[in-house]
């Protein structure tokens, strides 16, 4: 019937080769097992029969005629290559790989060699408990990957002395950015941010992308400190620590920097590294207020820049101003304590335009990684390991001096700049034969930096490359720094040094956490989809995880060429010119984007073009980003029916008219609707001289049906971790691709070290690596290959498919909040809870707590509308576990009517949700409604596996009070004696 | 104090090299993590000290002088490499795989090139919470597993068409042996076993050497089958299908063989192809009895020659004789239906001698791997892969005809053999220059197998050795075969078909078992320690996963190192001149070792020695292999301290003298105790002719200590999944090296297909590899290197030490069976319950059952003596999981006290032991004791993590009625409606 038909119409359509029923290519060779496409749509032909009966269609031809304005349709299927099989998919990856050569990294500027214990590798960076599981927004379901978190917190805060340390950022030198941002809003006199001469040079080039569009002044010291601070007016000065050549001061010299800096009101940035911390002075010792830095050496893989946890911390007084998530100890209803992220009312998706930063996506996955280093090696072990990196180092030092080689300074950590006059790129191309890769700096001068990897045949190697011999003596000292804090003095990071301890460890925190791997996460706009183990394999592959940012351009073809391939494919798949995936976060794209919109403006003169129009329903991070790149955010008001209102938005390009700079917009809207108006929306802003920015956080609706860059947009982001199947990592990493029209590919990011990242004319880099989260981008690149134009079609349409069937199968028990034509959503629909709570006072909250006693993540709670329930199924979901959603959707309806009615009084299952193992099995039961109806409400055997054997889901902890954490905040490790019975 | 008294002692010992106190070698180089030592070992000093008081002993020294017999202790170091780092390991087992060569593998001979799903590859057989399992005897935590092997039964049970299937055997060669001996058993008239002349040429040779002992008379049909069921006197007769020349027969033909061989009597085997069964006639249909084969193909990477599961059905009436493993449906006791082992009795740790064969350990984990293999694709997938390898053959096959090259079957299912003439070797060399390997058969005829791993560019280059043209058509049939019977209708197999269910599927089985990741497994002569990381990732990599086991010597050059520095290492650690690492699972090696001694006496003319003296608290499985040799057991009483009686012993020696073959025993005992004897005995056996067998069970307690090939031992066979690493599996895979004296080195397995792996004098093949399971080596290989000579002492020294302070802690509690010198035990200790039992009714079952609730896997339970439990800690346990074991223990035998004080009364915690969630969430509550005290026994708070915020196990199911299960037989999946509410 009606599938059939719709088949038998696309293979015409796509008529590049023959396609099964399944939309599988033809088993040509050897065996035939099951297409990728299979595997990655959750439903078959019989379950997508049974969702169009129920929606009354006549197959997907008609679900999409019903639902996408026909005139943004695409007529042609996309150009990609014809599907690779999951085994294709892991030889050509694998070859990749092999195509770049990862030698000892010696590079330094921030990326270090390091071992990733192989315990922590393979429970968590190759762990679908760690990496399917979203942000822990709902801190019940999230108890171990926030414990995690605040061990991270607990190495930066005791390692920095700082007393607040967030739970991650995007990496070192955004976080150096975010700083400058901080003492931005934090000192209100000066206009210059002030940066030590031995900054990272990546660093230096991202502040100034950022400062440029803040209209603050970035002066790079001329040398000492102390004189620069008297000669410029500064709000904040940055000290890197060691710098980028190693150099490291005295206390007292850093000291004299804080007083001088102090004296002048301005805040003082630390750029550290924490692993020579365990060794040198804490940052706050001397006086800095702020401390940032990467945690990439605590065992994160090089990974050619990216993924990696970067990391702030502030002294007290400034934590309602730190960017990015926090996590904080609260209690939960029976007091226990409980882990959430606190204080977010400093964030974008509360405070819009007027938040801390735009921040949003964080490196959760890697600050796991870098907390379980700390906690596996514990303080003695990463003091030994420190000490010695610092013996090998001096040992290098003298082995340099005896040859009559210049080490420039005499006190470092584990970094050296010597000199070698005339022999720079000889010396650098001696490293590179014996297996070393070393920095260079000019034609007279190279780095090299020890990491944990270094062997001592490494070393040896490294010497001979300068004609040296290395001894067993070292020359060198920490400055006369000294450690005097101790760190690292709570029991976890003494009690699991075996690999059987850390094991267990590791396990009974993912334990706690609710994943892909467990049940749906029906997260409206977050796209949760499968992340395919072919997909995630290569990441670990050494060819991609061990390679240095800023290793020679010969020595990364893999990378180049991935790189260069996914670009292209995505710039196909949305209709842009093209690509850049250097942002490494959804914000990061968005901030790209808007600062190739100001580019483009000024480029033309068009310097008063200021002013962005942003939607009611958009996005808290599409403000934030506007304000961010130097705009002024113009609210444009929805309609009753949910969709932007082209009058006001007439009328709002009519005041605005002369500074208009973009629109953003999401498409289709966060209200889940395909709007008809898109296409008049565009032409109204250009016709007015503005650009349209189409936020990608909705691409799963319209990835093969429709391509923003065809319908009148001339920018995007794309999320790779919500699309393109990248994991949420527990809430990172992401990746956030920037995507423009022809004209705007001029003001694309473009980076320092690496010319061909961008063009010339760029708006400089947005992130401190050449590609940002290079690491990961091999999980997009399998997700493409594998699909095809069909497969990722045909994704969509299931993805569409399924919000509806859930939109229809719920309708009668809750409203949906707002639908397109012929009463149709998109690939997510609101369910609108507000007269229920009006009439039962169930709160929205209730109903998402309830849902973990049925064994589900909530959806996504209150955005974009207060009191509201918005569902995004995916399409790898099956129909069994959506029909499982909403049975138990239908079922809590039942619940408030038994509220509405008087039948259950305060003490109900829905107020008392989620109820824990704890509770349940209680010597006392003191409620009016069973134990049964408490923990079990779909029955004993309720799972998400069919034939399941009661394999539910408990929560660790009851309903958290976030109030009480936020106003007693905790954010390092309690000790244990808190959770005594 | 003492311990640092200890190590000073110990270096000067060693003296190879500096030692830190904790055994480590100085950082030499960049960052310097904990050595490995220091990860596999759970205790770290302060724990050692703790526990050398807590036995009021001086230091390791002391405790080791009081224990070990003076006599046996080495005076030097084991002589091994200095230990390597993890990183070090990693890169050197990455060396090793990169000098192997897997081509695509199309040499057939029963492996066979296939496509392991990732997810499967990632969440099973990479997955501790899957590989650290034990053998499901304790039923009740183990469901997840026996699930999983119940659908391996029903995959085996389906394609065969016969209706009991066991949980695997060792591989194909070894379970057509295992068939040989059940039609022995069955079958009391004729002496010959009759082989299709087809047959894999391995399984002829395995089969020789297993006959040779029993002193059955093996024959090679000429030809015909029914012809030579006319001329020989055969009691069984096996029928390969395909052939290994590819050849397949007509239905009518081998019916034709089934009923000649029925007419006379004797049974009928079919070595079959589970693959080719999904499109070809079921074996039961024409008739055999009994079906045996590899379930490799199903997924399982071809590892060198194994691991893999065996498999084996038989028809009705045959299963009391099934060898090895077999999983049932029975009840708990709240009437659940439950997975657990089924009939028991037939095995060797019951019957001993008497048993239906020797084999102990399975090969869980790739039955698994198997069964998963299954599940994923469905019937339907399995059928397109199976028709997909049979058209690509045709098309080989046409295109070799379209090139004149003949082709000497016209009916085939994947397989070819091919006429080649004075071209054979040529066009070996030129497959292998393009990627291929296929057979070599003889100057004249080479073979081809086509596996699903082959591409369409495979087949190309395949066709271009023979200098033919790969086409589109096809030739050739399948003997005009045609599956009827249906297959893997159960609902399992057509559920979970997405990768995201699959996730879901493995996870929800995975959680519902206990594994090292969870806790403690104190089995006693088990061994359940750290199976590390770094020991495991090298099991995956392409070099070592995908190479077939018949791969020329020349790209197979990383295994033959790893082999030989392996057998070389394993030869220094026990004093033996000469290790065969082929044995794949204990009892192999005991066989292999047996048979060299055997074959010693025969090379003699002492013919008549065929007694084999075994202590009566052998292993079982001591008996059986004895049996299988063909030897005589004669048992020697134990004295009433546990000792072997030698008293007994002289006389037995005296009444068997002229027969007397070996002595059997095991050291320290199976009593857990170092008996003072053990020279004295060694030199009683010696002296009266005989040869002595030490079982290395419990070499745990003696590497680095001492050495059996030192003390007086000519034989031993060690368990490399016990002492050396290798993870359990959830029951397998084991590997059994046979180590021997130079006396018996020219005994040693051998194999016709690779002369290196063993000596021309061999006693044949004991398994169907030439290396056994290679593909897990790297296991033991990293332990060894990683742990070094020191290493491997100290870990010795540790396993003795937590054995003697649980013992001393809980002597007070439970009287210790047995103990040696000083009141001290070996590395495990014997719990005596007996006392208790007659005191207060509560068995030692219940005991083991109510350590679930404190959350633990139970020690051993009445081995070596009835009513008994015996502990074994191993040195991977820490202080912490040590304590809180000793705690619930002494907890219980509080719980103990008041059954017999009658305050409990027969409605008591042990008693209803384990509780499930079902119980303790119960709405109703009608037990005298809370919930609490059912659930929590331990506290609220109760976990093997320290802090754990109640991590908690909950059995999946109540005690399990195992006699119902006898009585009402199951053993494939029960229909979902069972397990209905």
């Amino acid at each position: 019937m009606s599938v059939q038909h719709a088949t038998a119409e696309r293979t015409e359509t796509n008529g590049s080769r023959p396609s099964t029923t399944n939309g599988a290519a033809a088993p040509s060779v050897g065996g035939a097992a099951a297409p990728f496409v299979r595997r990655h749509i959750g439903t078959d032909d019989d379950a997508r029969t049974t969702m169009l009966a129920a929606l009354g269609l006549d197959g997907i031809e008609d679900l999409l005629s019903r639902t996408l304005p026909e005139q943004i349709r695409l007529t042609q299927p996309l150009a990609l290559p014809a599907p690779l099989s999951e085994h294709q998919a892991r030889t050509a990856l694998a070859e990749l790989a092999g195509r770049n050569r990862p030698c000892t990294a010696m590079i330094g500027l921030g990326y270090h060699g390091t071992l990733t214990p192989a315990v922590i590798r393979r429970n968590v960076l190759e762990d679908p408990s760690w990496y399917t599981a979203y942000t822990p927004y709902q801190p019940e379901i999230s108890q171990g990957r926030l414990e995690a978190l605040l061990n991270f917190q607990t190495v930066v805060s005791d390692l920095t002395g700082l007393p607040i340390a967030g739970a991650s950022l995007l990496d070192e030198s955004t976080a150096v950015a975010e700083a400058m941002a901080l003492a931005r809003r934090s000192v209100k006199k000066g206009a210059v941010f002030l940066l030590d001469a031995d900054t990272l040079p990546q660093t230096v080039a991202v502040v100034r992308t950022r400062a440029r569009a803040l209209g603050i002044d970035v002066v790079v010291a001329d040398g000492d400190l102390v004189t620069a601070l008297q000669t410029h007016e500064a709000f904040g000065v940055l000290v890197q620590t060691p710098g980028a050549s190693g150099a490291l001061r005295p206390v007292a010299e850093l000291a004299a920097i804080a007083e001088k800096a102090h004296d002048n009101g301005a805040l003082v940035v630390a750029a550290c590294d924490l692993l020579a911390l365990t060794i040198t002075a804490d940052v706050a010792g001397w006086g800095a207020d702020i401390a940032v830095g990467s945690s990439q050496r605590l065992g994160v893989p090089l990974f050619y820049g990216g993924p990696h946890a970067g990391f702030m911390a502030v002294r007290e007084g400034l934590q309602r101003s730190l960017p990015g998530r926090l996590v904080g100890v609260s209690v939960d209803a029976d007091g226990t304590p409980a882990y959430r992220l606190a204080l977010q009312t400093r964030e974008q998706h509360i405070r819009r335009e007027k938040a801390t930063s735009n921040i949003c996506t964080a490196q959760v996955l890697l600050a796991v990684v870098a907390a379980m280093y700390a906690v596996y090696h514990g303080p003695d072990g990463l003091r030994r390991i420190a000490n010695g990196l610092h013996h090998s180092t001096r040992r290098v030092a003298a082995a340099l001096q005896a040859a009559r080689v210049e080490v420039l300074h005499t006190s470092f950590f584990d970094t050296l700049e010597i000199r070698v006059p005339h022999r720079g790129r000889a010396v650098v191309a001696a490293a590179r034969r014996a297996g070393l890769h070393i920095r260079p700096v000019d034609a007279d001068h190279v780095g090299v930096s020890i990491g944990e990897d270094a062997t001592e045949h490494d070393l040896q190697a490294l010497c001979e490359a300068f004609g040296a011999t290395l001894g067993p003596d070292g020359t060198g000292d920490l400055a006369g720094q000294v450690r005097e804090r101790e760190f690292l003095t709570h029991p976890v990071f003494t009690t699991h040094h075996s690999e059987t301890q850390m094991l267990r460890y590791l396990r009974s925190l993912s334990d706690r956490d609710f994943a892909l791997d467990r049940g749906m996460i029906p997260l409206g706009s977050c796209t949760m989809k499968l992340n395919a183990t072919t997909e995630m394999e290569p990441v670990s592959l050494p060819g991609f995880a061990d390679l240095h940012p800023f290793a020679p351009r010969e020595d990364a073809g893999g990378y180049h060429d991935l790189v260069a391939t996914l670009e292209e494919w995505l710039a196909e798949v949305t209709g842009y010119a093209r690509v850049s995936i250097q942002p490494n976060a959804g914000s990061q794209g968005e901030f790209a984007g808007l600062l190739a919109i100001r580019a483009y403006h000024l480029s033309r003169g068009d310097d008063g073009r200021v002013v962005c129009l942003i939607p009611s329903s958009a996005h808290g991070t599409n403000a934030a980003s506007a304000a961010m790149a130097g705009m002024r955010v113009v609210v444009v008001r929805a309609t009753e029916d949910g969709a932007v209102d082209m009058d006001d938005l007439h009328a709002k390009i009519e005041t605005h008219r002369d500074q208009l700079a973009a629109i953003m917009v999401t498409y289709p809207s966060t209200h889940g609707v395909f709007e008809e108006t898109i296409t008049d929306l565009c032409a109204a802003v250009h016709e007015a001289g503005g650009q349209v920015y189409v936020d990608g956080a909705n691409l799963n609706a319209l990835l093969g049906l429709a391509k923003p860059g065809e319908f009148g947009a001339d920018v995007s982001h794309l999320n790779l971790h919500k699309t393109f199947c990248i994991p949420h990592g527990g809430g990172g990493p992401g990746v956030g691709p920037v995507a423009v029209g022809a004209h705007l590919a001029p003001f694309l990011p473009n980076h320092p070290m690496l010319d061909e990242a961008g063009p010339a004319t760029g708006v400089g880099p947005v992130s401190g690596a050449p590609y940002g989260s290079a690491g990961i981008l091999p999980i997009s690149w399998a997700y493409i290959a594998m699909m095809g134009a069909d497969g990722l079609r045909r994704a969509t349409e299931q993805a569409v498919l399924s919000a509806n069937y859930v939109a229809r199968r719920l309708a009668e028990h809750y409203p949906v909040l707002y639908a397109g034509r012929g009463g149709l959503v998109a690939h997510e629909c609101i369910l609108d809870l507000r007269p229920l709570t009006k009439a039962s006072g169930v709160s929205v909250d209730d109903v998402a707590k309830r849902l973990v006693d049925y064994g589900f993540h909530a959806p996504t709670m209150s955005f974009p509308v207060a009191g509201t329930l918005m569902v995004e199924p995916t399409e790898s979901e099956d129909l069994a576990e959506i029909d499982r959603f909403v049975e138990a959707m239908i079922s809590i309806r039942a619940e408030i009517a038994k509220v509405e009615s008087g039948e259950w009084g305060e003490d109900n299952p829905l107020a008392n949700a989620p109820h824990t193992l704890a509770r349940v099995t209680a010597d006392e039961w003191t409620h009016p409604y069973s134990r049964t109806v408490a923990g079990y409400p779909a029955g004993r055997r309720q799972g998400p596996v069919a034939g399941g054997r009661g394999d539910k889901y408990w929560p660790a902890v009851a309903r958290i009070d976030g109030a009480y954490g936020d106003r007693n905040l905790v954010c390092s490790c309690p000790p244990p004696e808190a959770f005594e019975e």
